[in-house]
């Protein structure tokens, strides 16, 4: 009598079938990886072809295979594909379907193929359509960011470091801080593109093709840029996955700091943006209450899109080569980072677009204070070296704090008895428009140079 | 005009809308929070009880009530509950249908409760049920590991370290190794619950409950062990979901282990198990294979559910006090871990209940090498000083090898001219069983230790 | 000629040698685990009396090591120990150095004992002990936390939710909710010293002690409460460490949320606190500055220990059973969250305890809109369902904001128009103070609440 | 009488003093930021030079700094540098020390600088420099790869999936395939350069530069490519030092991969490999061990490094625009990242240079049921559907293991029982080398397509 045997009378009918339901289930990906379907019909398609061109199918075969694809394409397009017990992914019941609909001959179409080709061809489709879609999502918010700041750019408010209030700045500069992250992005999910399309079809199970497919061809046809090198890193690499995972993170990172300053710039205290309804909620309970929902999900969603990336890292530490079942893990953490990031992009483009900022509160934040640096400059701008002058700067601050006086309130002789350089027309100083025009080097917060990087920002996501 | 008319013009039709389709469904969460409708009906239960018992709802009000929220569970568990728009969640679903099935009483549940500590109340009660589930998972796979290691005692394998051979140990040895893992695991989410089980109910949107509700009644009637103790803590506190996520996370790194040792153990190389055809499948391509896909599975979702923690830890990261829309983002968590260790769980019991053991090849493993340090214990319980005696060990070790032979081949002269303490009874060493028998103190591979242990097991977990 | 030699020639001078120093830095430990020196001659102490009573020591022999043991220990403790080239780790440095001290008679302390049940019993030791420490730092915060809510229960706050004003609060119910948080992390840390506290010493390399140690005896020798069950997983047993590194991360995180707390309410705009000026630091630039960089340092080093946390989980993922030498990442990653985690404990009591509140700020930024619930409950009160008076609240803030006056400013004409059941009485609801008082029910804001509140969390410290 | 002496009073000693030690320990950066002294000083010249340009500094004066400076680096050269009590971090070490040997013209240097753009320039400079050896260390592993290959090419080992034989392939493929993953982590790096290399000096404290400085002339002293469009953005953007510490995350990742084939292959069981002693240690217990150390380091280190970017990620998660101190944490992630990247590239090439294969165990673990795939391919080629030949090959497997003999030993009339296209050339099949040079299409494991692959990879390092 076998363990096996053995275990079954142990354990009792819990473990002792010939199948597990349960594991029926665990192991079975159809319920998620039907959404590769087209990806999935276009490389059999493709593979078709190759088969025919080395032989292993006749014109007529291959035919009968485009066409038996097709129609099961208009199927998942018209929603009537029947997904059946035994489907356990989507290369079976597409492949099912095809041999109810073609016949045998339908059994020719995995020559040489293995579901661990297969497979990786489709992820790598899937992600390919995918970035072009968040392409435009990320060119939408850096289109939303640049007319903001091109209408908006007169508008100052207090830049903040350290949350406390620093220098004045423009809002536009404001609003641009959060472009050039994103600008990066794009530059990033460039190059990750070409790192996902390398085709890996033609890999097999592991060890290659054995029946001299063309896997150039089999590129061309479906648009990727290059072949995989060695085929027990092509069926199995999925390096591609974690570094979009990653983009994804990277990106709803910088839309989390993005929500962050937005929920505070629009507490009451600050109350520097109001957005509008159609991204605020209201509270059961308070009447008053208007929330920044749509900002608070952006911040915390930043939190799931990192899970997946750091949950399919995990997943592949220490991962012995070539295909492990551990790997199926890849598409749900695809599928839901990119729902994720897609929909974040869109709600904080949304939200830009349509708050209301309140320039007047920004202007009445300004306190002079904020122009301390100001003052050390223009003792600088008279020969004393930057360190005394920020020595002399913070005098004037802590006198005016003593006598409880605004800065250009002090007299002359206040002015004066700190340092023998202070003049009249120290009284220039006291504008937060000349503060601002100081800071006209690149990338600085002066007009002419907020100008200069809006037509840099429209230069590189391709607007002049 | 305001700023957001000029936008409605700008930014045109995408953003123009009182609404945004999109962020309604970013919004949402009835699609996932539905799940805890049960919960969410007996909180409001209860808390029709005790809005009886201030005064808030007259007799009748509080029957009309009862009986309807009666009515919507009967709806959830027939299937017939219809989600209509404008439900964004479970609370506002249950308390639109209560409202179409009783009238405007219905208007009087919600007194003096927000969402914020209705929807926390929810979540502890569904978690506190969950834990009771996997509660019984974790005991049904130390039940098979008792069960295999009391009937498999004498089978003997090799212990390893670093991958390498190093001594012969038992093999019901290496399963209970797994077990005290889960055990403590056990002992863990006894402790979470008592944490879990604490009522927010009465907490309010943040300040408290006006009405003088009686929490302790609330607590009663659901059973919870106590009352929160911070309103703004109860309504917003989230570290039972992070301590329940990392739970779930460490005792999946335990299963990941168990499945690793699985995986390499059923290899050609080592054929020490054979996986039940339940837990294997085969190959699209190689008609050989016998896959371990269901270990696979065990080892790669163990980075899901670390994912689900990590996420969530981020998402709690630095957020501002009391409820922020981020929280939101629990129960997906919850919910994907819960179901992801759950199977784990019985998946793993299943395939321990149901491999086999090739106990000759396990035998066949063994070799005299892994006896070395038997000959320096041989060498120290005739006086020798350890450090010297393993020196020693490592001669006898290179000399077998220098003579391509066993340990046990060498000579008597060969071995004295390595110590002169070695004499005739050095025959005894080469017997695995012997080497196994003397690790009788608590915790070792003897018989007896191991017998104890699976007494202590069983003991810890209720059986005996 | 050997692959070896083989190499030897290709690859020249940079691989041939027979060592590569390079490796010998990356796997030695003992520029960190010399941290662990107390702990290593502990165990070494009771092990060597352990070893007596089974007669593997003589009575004097015994003594010798004993004796070496407290020299070495002294060297420690005044800064003489030497570590010396081969001195991979603390284990090997101190048995090297005992060996100088007293002779051959050293070689007999390690009999039967293996640097993986050594180890382990040192880092147990190490972060009991640590946990003590930790202890004494929570309890610190919650003390401070305890006193400056006394003494300031008078004062009245905003609450938020979403960042955006809600109801009034008491500030010391602000400041306990961030207390309770903090006396969870004490009551688990208290659970999990428990787990701690299991000697695996006596588990040898892997299979168990050969000389019928007693291993109840070495526990209570060494403050231990129990003894491991398994020696595989008694040597190799790491989800202590990752359960320290859990709780210290949970604990970070609730730190993290009351440093953004403060820095938002320390910010120009809310100026609810001033931190002492310990606790803040200037700008190189601006003189003006102060800014939280204690706060800013708390918030941000929580990604420091929650890192520390997520890479030991990794490293624990599917590795291998018994020991392999990933674990030796234990240490460092203990070593600095126990650090990290100290300090911010330190820090974070000694901000809260010095800053200044600034409490006509605080009464300043209540404003009448977030008494719009209390407006609700008034109608409630005189039997209006609560969904129709949110409703109506709903209508009177709305009135006053059209006619731009505060709530208590429209006329009981403008009320009744709304509702016909508002009243004279209606000007009571005015009163910040009497809103507050309200909560009273467990949890709540009302001074008895509080009083309440404040009484449990010393009884749950230990003061009374 | 204010609250801050209040505290004085009730808090006493603790907190009361106008200075925390500890604070000032938890603030300070000087321990580890003295690493970048370099890119420092060389910062600071180039400043000096542009604030000379613009007419801040004299020539003498810009002369006197310079020759200061070169000082100050020979200083830390030579090992004299004093860090004193005050050097909070090395911006300020260096400046201070600059003022001793140069006296108060030193004061002029950090004119229109702050800290936050000081300090970003610092980092970029450093991470560049770092970039560059790292590209050595990558490319030096990927010439022991390919230089391996090219020499073992002629020796076949099993291939596996799931851990289980599946298909022949040479032991040179499953070298490369561990090859082009770090191929691809060599193209991230040169990407993540580009973006690393971009100068924030001039950027200030978050405003800009307010003395019109040139900072194209400082990007070109300083060799930088560009230099930042936004001011807010370059100095507090951190999103290159993310992306560096995920590219040290994932080559890693494909690292530790890398460990657990060999750790697996140099078991007892498969014996395909053994280390050279350099890389290997032994058991302070077991004399026979050796044990593969290098490899469960490398293993184990990719979970330090992947912390290290989680938790980077974590303290950027929702930060408020511009300098917040919690980047800080910027720098120990980065060195440690670095480090342990480093020597785990090292540590890899010079296992992988010096191991022995084993090619008689390779061999001797190839098995005819690994050519099952082959039988239904000499199916396929009679014109036998794939999915009709695979389940005849399945057949052929159980026929043998039911007759309990090899494939190969079946008699002819076997086969033909099966499906009557067998003839007597299946012979042909029997053969691994045979079975291997099917696979000639592009990334398969045909000598000709392996051949292929090492000159592409070549010539991706630069190598014909």
């Amino acid at each position: 009598m076998s363990q096996m045997e053995k275990s079954g009378k142990l354990w009792g009918g819990r473990f002792s079938g010939a199948t597990d339901p349960l594991m029926e289930k665990f192991n079975a990906s159809i319920s998620f990886d039907k959404r590769m379907w087209r990806a999935d019909l276009e490389g059999s398609k493709a593979y078709s072809k190759a088969l025919h061109r080395v032989g292993i199918l006749a014109t007529c075969e291959m035919h009968s295979i485009l066409e038996g694809l097709d129609k099961v394409s208009e199927e998942w397009m018209s929603g009537t594909f029947q997904i059946q017990a035994g489907d356990e992914d989507i290369h079976t019941a597409n492949e099912r379907r095809l041999k109810e609909i073609i016949g045998t001959v339908a059994g020719k179409l995995h020559t040489g193929r293995s579901r661990n080709d297969q497979n990786a061809t489709d992820i790598r489709i899937w992600v390919r359509e995918s970035l072009k879609e968040l392409r435009k999502h990320v060119l939408e918010f850096l289109q939303v960011t640049v007319d903001r700041a091109e209408r908006e750019i007169d508008v100052l408010m207090p830049g903040y470091t350290h949350m406390q209030r620093a220098q004045p700045i423009r809002w536009s500069h404001w609003i641009l801080s959060h472009s050039w992250p994103l600008q990066r992005d794009l530059q990033k999910l460039d190059e990750l593109s070409k790192r996902v399309n390398v085709l890996p079809l033609g890999c097999g199970a592991l060890a290659g093709n054995p029946f001299a497919i063309d896997r150039e061809f089999l590129a061309r046809e479906l648009h990727f840029d290059s072949v995989s090198h060695n085929s027990l890193d092509g069926t199995a690499g999925r390096d591609f996955v974690a570094e979009f995972l990653f983009w994804a993170t990277l990106t709803t990172v910088h839309l989390s700091k993005f929500a962050e300053d937005l929920i505070i710039y629009s507490s009451n205290e600050f109350n520097f943006v109001s957005l509008a309804d159609a991204y605020s909620t209201g509270s059961s309970l308070m009447p008053q209450k208007k929330n920044p929902d749509s900002l608070e999900l952006v911040r915390g969603k930043c939190g799931r899109v990192f899970g997946r990336c750091s949950g399919f890292l995990m997943t592949l530490k220490g991962l012995p080569s070539t295909y492990n079942k551990d790997l199926q893990e890849d598409k749900e953490a695809l599928f839901e980072a990119y729902d994720t990031v897609s929909d974040m992009l869109q709600i904080s483009a949304g939200v830009l677009a349509t708050l209301t900022i309140n320039a007047d509160n920004m202007k009445a934040a300004l306190s002079t204070t904020m122009l301390a640096t100001d003052v050390a400059y223009y003792l600088v701008r008279k020969g004393v070296p930057f360190r005394d002058a920020h020595g002399k700067s913070g005098e004037v601050v802590a006198l005016a704090e003593k006598k409880n006086c605004k800065m250009q309130e002090l007299t002359m002789q206040d002015l004066k008895s700190i340092h023998s350089q202070f003049d009249e027309d120290v009284a220039k100083l006291w504008d937060y428009e000349t503060s601002v025009e100081q800071y006209s080097s690149l990338g600085g917060t002066a007009k002419s140079a907020v100008s200069k990087q809006i037509k840099e920002l429209k230069a590189s996501i391709g607007k002049e």
